[in-house]
């Protein structure tokens, strides 16, 4: 199911043109238009789902084995010294398009590209409320 | 097979400790040691891959269905307000232990996390050498 008020239904269904790398019935590849370096795509499913949590597991699986094939492919293309694969849910991690995707972020050694975050620690009390929290649930 | 080198092979075989989530004949999920955030996960295969070109693509495909999994218990236990699901590979993208891992990072509203970029710009130049590029691959 598309949704009708959804750009990046439109993009992956062709309604609007794209830079598209890749197209099969299930998927669109397209290279990012706000890019965070030369090379970065987004990889879109055809069916509208706001995040990796609705979208159905099995689809999950496909969509992040084609990442695999288009990273191999950036890696053989664009000769970068490493990819970010990112998929953000929600707007507090990010999310700014609420349709699943996948950003391949093309990475060279000293570019300005911060992806990362201060190691915090795991103390012990955190741990054991955490692990018995999991187990319950 | 494993890396008798690997800290994560080690840890993915039980051999080190860890504050483990859950664990099957192929994965095992733990608290990273030195979380973005509290209840910040890793998802390891117990095979030895250094990246996500290295790894099956089935593999890959099992990896993101368990991460999505994963997820969904994150957002019931935690209440969190958005995850990413980071996964990145080699030094230039962030990479610190060079064994497959998935990043499962809970966010909240108004956290100090950082994971973003400004975005640039695709040039009709760019955009027309990369479709050549990739379409030639």
């Amino acid at each position: 199911m598309t949704d009708n008020n959804c750009i990046f239904c439109k993009i992956a269904a062709g309604e609007i043109p794209s830079a598209t790398l890749f197209e099969d019935e299930k998927f669109r590849v397209i290279l990012d238009v706000g890019p965070a370096a030369k090379g970065h795509m987004l990889i879109l499913p055809k069916d509208h789902y706001a995040d990796i949590c609705e979208m159905p597991e099995d689809l999950v699986g496909e969509a992040f084995k084609l990442a695999k094939k288009m990273a191999e492919k950036q890696q053989r293309v664009l000769g970068c010294d490493g990819i970010n694969v990112l998929q953000n849910n929600h707007e507090a991690a990010g999310q700014t398009v609420f349709h699943f995707h996948i950003h391949l972020i093309p990475r060279f050694k000293k570019d300005k590209i911060n992806i990362g975050w201060k190691p915090g620690e795991l103390s012990e009390a955190d741990r054991d409320e955490l692990l018995t929290s999991f187990q319950e649930s």
